[in-house]
């Protein structure tokens, strides 16, 4: 335990600075500053050393020196044991905590400032007291972060004007990752003003999951350092912790609704959307949204876009004495849930109810890591570029729809393929999806097959089934993520009864693919943009 | 143009130290020195002040203090226009030049050092000087790196004992990146010895890509700094840039391979395995592995593990008078190629061939983002945990057949389900597979499909086809990524002949799915590690 006799002052960001300093005068602790800092000391009333008395030094060069000196920094790094009686002999006394905060350098490249003044908001004095004070965190304390003064002042007046080693421990951690943001943010922003990229990350507040991907892979989740906004802030409200792969999920869920309008509903497996709807009830979107796959939507995540009320989440049916009506989840996310719809979820042991801030989640870059390296690029937020119709059979296809099923296909995972369709009641509907496959013409199939697997889940029993199927599928658009290589792709949709083809076109056989739809009677549109996924 | 008239020298790696001072001494620059640089310069013939001398300090506490004085900083921040006038009063004389590297934290970290050793390795004044010279950049030279030596001597001497601006820019740049790379090393550490993860990243040397996944997105490529090891350091010996998409599927394809013995050959599409052969010959694994997805591999990205010869490419016709024969491929990675290899690749201009060193892409830890968020685990490495029949009837399993399938599933997107046989030759071939499905029946319903397609390529025409591909189906086995969760599975396997399963295990109806395989005279083995992968 050490007791504080002296602090540094020396702060940029001034909040708190008066209180915690009084706190530390009552303390019985001598208060040295630099010019700013002490000005607003003294005007509270509380009594500062100037550093110049310590140092020896006139603060010089526009402030650019003020504490650097043989003075203060032997006064932070002397070994208080092995080395008392050199500094006494040198006349050097102990400094017990330092608080600064440095030049704010990144608020003044938020700003958007020149590289002069970036250059000028460089600290040099301030990293240096910080790292010295830190690397003898044995004996001294350093304080980076307003946010600290409250729990050291109660920390110090329940130990009679000390901090225990731990708390010195922490603030050392705590002072060495604000250096080395700092200093990373410089790094980047100079690179940047040579016209070069370089990308700098820091995570921390590391939840350990109970494994990774699988149960033999170790896994974290982490929170990127200095962001406002992460999705690392969604709230577990009920139900055990999330693992990797729900992450993942949910991930997948809420970029699959993030920009619906209306009332949306998605229903996803291995980040992959198998069901989804948007329109004017919320019940009604999930039963259209479970319908679109209603055996993969079993153990499924849920996300919607609004507030989730009690009628909605009734249709699981989780009180339902015949157990096999039950509908089984693993997680509902959703930006809020009504109090009663609570109620109801809760009726669920296992199942996670999670809630995301739709107005935080703001899409930052896209990144892979591989072996070391990274793939980086913006996020695909973009659906479409120049719309043609290529087809003598122009279609009017619903703006809304095509919006629906780009926004779909967007969020599948390449190559990707799927059917979407609007109701007479507005609902728009996704009937069918592949993805995921080496081969378009896999997607196309698997997409024919879920949407005529749904059209006969749906008939009911009035006229012929196939005659129902068939004119179902041609009110249907099927959206592409991709261009079709070649004309097989539209003489499977034609056999299948497909209408209208929404595609982004650009392969060097599109002739050949619009000959195709031309000669089966098929409208087709390119959207001029492709939405690849991996 | 600052003429250099005095540097600081104070260097804990003195590689090449000896020749540059001398260099700087032959132009007439003054050399300041601490203790130990001094030492090895003195030793050399070469003129130095000591920086007592100069900071008028003595160097004191076991060296904590050597350089950090108003005297040297003021050296290297005043700035030499506006504050002329003030240095001069205050008696401090410019310093042109650091050249400083820090106390080797890395060095000791990786020695596994225990904390006071860590403490005592952390650098204060090095980076103060560092800090304060690149601030200062318009005037003054921070030097890092001992791999700048040659180039700085030469620029000196094309210009007279001075350094151009653009140079002194570049030098600040390294300098605010060194001091962030080593206080992010140091606070990785350090929070590291409180228990706690965090984890910090860097990547430089930014490639731009035509564009990301899209057009519409903008795309890089970086490498991570500090790391000897890189997917970056791939080299690309023929044919245009790869593209983002390129890049990620390359990875695919060698991580399909990387830990497969004998000759091994994978054809890629979406990072996903397609086709892929092991065995005694590198012309045959190809041939195997093509027809594993003769479609599909059209435009792929193909890999093999040994050394590419001539006769192995003579498989693409890429010179056939019929176009049609010839076989398009988007890449071929290799770890070498013999030189008649390259000849006839390089027939095809289009085609990229890249090189990799299979003993530098050690995998590193797994990572995904999610907005602002880290997503970090160890890599799926491992293959199976216990192993067990758990049906009645007990295959004996090829360990070999055994090892291939499994990597190949490990490799494929979840939901994913692979075919794999070991041929009379002794080469394992994959037959067929079904990825990146939000149901799992999905997944085997496409590899039984690609399977029969696959049989009836290769029927001979003698006997009957049917008898021919049902008996072929006997011989395969089917492995699954993860438990299948309903015996429904095992009945679409025993339509299509399938007569052995490889699977995890581990479902609450695990029993349902043993008893459904029983009946059907299936015999089923339990690896008991799942192999998820989005």
């Amino acid at each position: 335990m050490i007791k504080l006799k002296r602090a540094l002052i020396s702060v940029s960001d001034k909040t708190g600075i008066v209180d915690f300093a009084a706190a530390l005068e009552r303390h019985g602790c001598e208060i040295i500053s630099t010019e700013g800092t002490k000005k607003v000391l003294e005007e509270a009333g509380i009594a500062v050393t100037d550093i110049s008395n310590v140092t020896g030094n006139p603060e010089a060069f526009g402030g650019r020196m003020k504490t650097i000196s043989f003075q203060i920094e032997s006064a932070l790094l002397f070994d208080r044991e092995k080395d008392a009686i050199e500094a006494s002999e040198l006349g050097i006394k102990p400094i017990d905590m330092v608080v600064c905060n440095l030049y704010p350098f990144a608020k003044v490249r938020a700003q958007g400032a020149d590289l002069p003044v970036l250059i000028e908001n460089i600290d040099i004095g301030g990293p240096t007291m910080l790292r010295a004070a830190a690397k003898n965190y044995k004996y001294v304390a350093t304080v980076v972060d307003p946010e600290d003064y409250p729990a050291l002042l109660q920390e110090l007046a329940e130990q009679e004007g000390t901090l225990s080693e731990a708390t010195r421990f922490s603030l050392m951690r705590k002072a060495f990752n604000h250096t080395a943001d700092y200093d990373a943010l410089i790094a980047t922003t100079m690179d940047e003003q040579a016209g070069e990229l370089s990308v700098r990350f820091a995570f921390d507040q590391a939840k350990k999951l109970r494994y990774g991907e699988n149960a033999h892979q170790e896994g974290y989740f982490l929170r990127q350092r200095g962001v406002a906004d992460s999705y690392f802030d969604i709230k577990v409200l009920h139900g055990k912790a999330l693992s990797y792969n729900n992450m993942f999920d949910m991930y997948g869920a809420i970029e699959s609704i993030r920009d619906m309008r209306q009332h949306a509903c998605a229903v996803i497996k291995h980040a992959n959307p198998c069901g989804l709807s948007v329109g004017d009830d919320q019940r009604s979107v999930l039963e259209y949204a479970w319908a679109g796959d209603p055996v993969s939507a079993f153990g499924s995540v849920i996300a919607f876009n609004t507030t989730v009320g009690r009628g909605t989440v009734e249709f699981f049916c989780l009180n339902a004495e015949d157990r096999s009506k039950r509908k089984f989840i693993e997680i509902i996310v959703a930006p809020a849930f009504t109090d009663d719809a609570l109620e109801y979820l809760y009726l669920h042991k296992n199942l996670r109810v999670v809630e995301y801030d739709p107005h935080r989640l703001t899409p930052s870059k896209d990144m892979k890591f591989l072996h070391n390296t990274l793939l980086y690029q913006n996020s695909d937020l973009e659906i479409k570029g120049k719309v043609e119709y290529v087809t003598r059979i122009k279609p009017d296809i619903d703006a809304e729809l095509l919006d629906f099923g780009l926004k779909i296909v967007r969020q599948l995972k390449s190559n990707a393929i799927c059917a979407v369709r609007k109701l007479d009641n507005g609902y728009c509907q996704l009937l069918g999806m592949g993805c995921g496959q080496p081969n378009r013409l896999n997607s196309t199939e698997l997409t024919i097959k879920r949407c005529r697997e749904n059209l006969k889940n749906e008939f009911d029993g009035r006229g012929d089934i196939k005659t129902h199927i068939k004119k179902k599928m041609g009110e249907l658009i099927l959206v592409s993520d991709a261009f079709f290589p070649f004309p097989d792709n539209i003489d499977i949709a034609h056999k299948a009864g497909i209408m209208t083809i929404v595609q982004p076109g650009g392969s060097m056989r599109d002739k050949s693919v619009i000959d195709k739809a031309d000669e089966l009677e098929i409208g087709m549109m390119f959207t001029g943009m492709r939405h690849f996924k991996h």
